[in-house]
């Protein structure tokens, strides 16, 4: 009798294991079925991109998809959707660049540039100077006013390409784009153009945003960036004839700040209903193209995660919530403003995840948190080996839930494959057709396995 | 003095050690490094796709492209580079194929087919018939011949969307195109339409090797292939109307047998010259694109793996073969010929690599070995995380190496990102822009750098 109850204790732990850990399974399972057949990040995605187009802080496109994201999340049925409102900054690029390379000979060969965001303008008929090449700040010291002043800055240092994920070959080389022009303007140059930042040759100039910090408006020069191809001509010519002369004429303009508004929806947990989970991108996008893999992607995954949910009749204990962060871009209004609500209301944010790596094949995630913290959720990476999922490491998560960082929370980004991200990033090609609908929704569907996840277990 | 001979022989041992194992991270680092940074597979891959373009066994590309790469493999130094006859299958598509729907009242609406490789053609007039549309082969003989005499069968089983390999869908559906003809002339169909097996929606049909068996000549019929879209509308078409009819006009011919060629390059092993290393692609590719990613990819990944370990330096203790394979697509010859030839001249061969998966971002490898072996191989793993190579897993090596199975021989198959493979493949967009620089190279690193292991440590 007693070993019979002993044995009927035995059979049914290993009964309740079983089923424990095969429901998580076949969860995941349903999670990945559903996003793979019956999705709706594509349809959202192409609505986003081609119905709206770009997004950029301040415009048009930025408030229709400010509408257009509350109608679709209204029809959700979620149990609260609604707008956060954030003041943003506007900079408008107004009429296309233009610009080209001087000979000593007068003869003209037209490059593709396109203004950096927060650049000043161009005088109306543009600046002609000559046009000194540099790789970083250290040269651009070194040849110090007497080199620089009168003159154009050319940064010209290219992405690593021999380094493994293009984002650290971008994080190296980004210090051209965001503080070139600063930098230049101490010895007296009247203007800064700046390889794009893309790991490929080709002829599309990549905006993105510039800082001239504390300089006064007497003191800014106007930014550009000029495509790669372009680069390497204009670089080939100063070796030839270091005498040439760059033209550049661009006609963009910062507004006073203007109303907006992130966007959010909330399913609210029915056990712990105090403690939030964030999935998010960001709304707003750069001006040339329509916002595709930044971040639409992560806008359209976001909501699928809630849309997953209901759907499939998953009722989270924890609140969990969509979060449509605006001015990423150039300003970062969106997740500050979201940071100092949450914080107002004490709201217990104990997890938040952000997509903003672009639609590719997802490859796992990078989690900013803790050891202890890392170590349990490192536990869930076998659940994911059968979708191919296989990078779960510490790291960076996203520039809108970073202003959650306090030490407690855990913040987490998709890490889809980074290869090509840098192709279309701030550039005219960050359209619809770059997207491939499969990586789309399995990226949709692996945020929303890991949501289901921290949702049932926590955060320990 | 005892002790310090001690010491220094484990000073010495320390060293040594620490040597050894950063030797292997340095020379995978260099060989990483030197594809990304001065690579040649990309410069191979445009005159291969852009200037020779398809190569179906038997044609005129399918010789230049053998003359080609002998040419490319010669300019390499390395110690042996020579030709492998073998006889190929010659079959030729002729003009462009036509098809329309006709309905009942003879309205006529256009769709995109294309000849299945090593169909018949339909007769000069083309064929008209009354369709009837199957997913499987049962629901075929249920409908038996009653069902099916004087009719066109069309097979629409799409590829499943939920599998999260594509591979695994592709191989689920593809008895559709490979055998539909053979079990359709049974009941007596006069043709077959076979769903594109391609895992999106588009308007590209995508060919494909099928076979009739030892089906006399006079029984058997021709079989198309239909694009994704077209293949929605038909089956929308047949459900408001199944008395529609469906023409199609194909003009394809198999010839007789021609000669070609394996082409092979050769660095013979410093110390173990009797054992033999394989690292191939397959050069023949379908007619209907340039075969970029099938097997261009393959093509000069494989012949940069050499170009690579000459350009390092390395100098392998075993023998290390880039072997080019001859109608990987329809007949396998060259896999077949290779094999034999090894076999009848008692060549050891301890490894075949193979990439035949496309040139999309490694994730690893999949082997075909016992588990011992594949015990060893997965020691090496760790080596390759920095490159985000992840999936070291036992299964499929490719269908040219597939030939040297022989229970002792390591196989092996690159294992790219599979998500996009079956939007190209077979079809006329799988050109070289499908390509991106970044991933193909990243890919030759990642073999180069197992064939250095598998070089250095040997196959236990």
């Amino acid at each position: 009798m007693h070993i019979h109850k002993l044995f009927i204790l035995i059979v049914l732990l290993a009964f309740s294991n079983t089923v424990s850990s095969q429901t998580d399974e076949t969860v995941i399972k349903d999670i990945y079925h559903t996003s793979l057949t019956n999705g709706k990040s594509y349809e959202w995605l192409e609505y986003l991109t081609k119905q709206i187009g770009s997004r950029l802080s301040g415009s048009l496109g930025a408030e229709r998809a400010v509408t257009w994201t509350k109608e679709e999340l209204d029809k959700l049925g979620l149990d609260r959707v609604w707008l956060q409102p954030v003041m943003v900054p506007k900079w408008v690029r107004g009429a296309k660049e233009y610009a080209y390379i001087e000979s000593a000979a007068g003869k003209t060969t037209s490059v593709n540039i396109c203004a950096l965001g927060g650049s000043v303008p161009t005088p109306a008929l543009g600046v002609k100077a000559n046009i000194v090449e540099v790789h970083d700040f250290e040269q651009l010291a070194a040849l110090g006013t007497a080199g620089i002043e009168g003159k154009i800055v050319f940064y010209n240092r290219p992405m690593q390409t021999d380094l493994i994920n293009p984002f650290d070959a971008y994080g190296k080389a980004g210090d051209q784009r965001r503080q070139g022009a600063f930098e230049a303007s101490k010895y007296g140059a009247v203007g800064v153009i700046v390889r794009s930042l893309n790991s490929r040759l080709d002829d599309l100039p990549h905006t993105g945003n510039m800082s001239y910090r504390d300089l006064p408006e007497s003191k800014r020069i106007p930014a550009a960036a000029i495509s790669t191809n372009d680069a390497e001509l204009l670089s080939t010519m100063l070796k030839l004839d270091d005498n040439i002369k760059f033209y550049f004429k661009q006609n963009c303009k910062q507004f006073n700040d203007v109303q907006s508004y992130n966007v959010i929806g909330q399913i609210t947990g029915s056990q712990f209903p105090d403690e939030y989970m964030v999935v998010g991108g960001h709304l707003d996008s750069w001006d040339l193209g329509d916002g595709a893999h930044d971040d639409g992607v992560g806008v359209v995954q976001s909501m699928d995660v809630l849309r997953l949910f209901k759907e499939l009749g998953i009722k989270p204990k924890r609140t969990i919530r969509v979060v449509l962060f605006m001015n990423e871009e150039n300003g970062s209004r969106g997740g500050t403003k979201y940071a100092e609500e949450a914080k107002r209301n004490n709201e217990n944010h104990i997890f938040a995840l952000e997509s903003d790596s672009g639609g590719f094949t997802p490859r796992g995630f990078s989690f900013d948190c803790n050891d202890a913290q890392f170590g349990n959720i490192a536990q869930w990476e076998p659940l994911f080996k059968p979708y191919l999922i296989h990078y779960f490491e510490k790291g960076e998560s996203g520039a809108d839930v970073g202003h959650l960082k306090n030490g407690t929370t855990v913040l987490a980004g998709l890490f889809p494959d980074p290869q090509r991200y840098f192709d279309y990033h701030h550039a005219s090609n960050d359209t619809f057709d770059a997207i491939d609908k499969r990586e789309l929704e399995l990226g949709t569907a692996t945020m929303a396995s890991l949501l289901y996840l921290v949702d049932k277990y926590g955060i320990k």
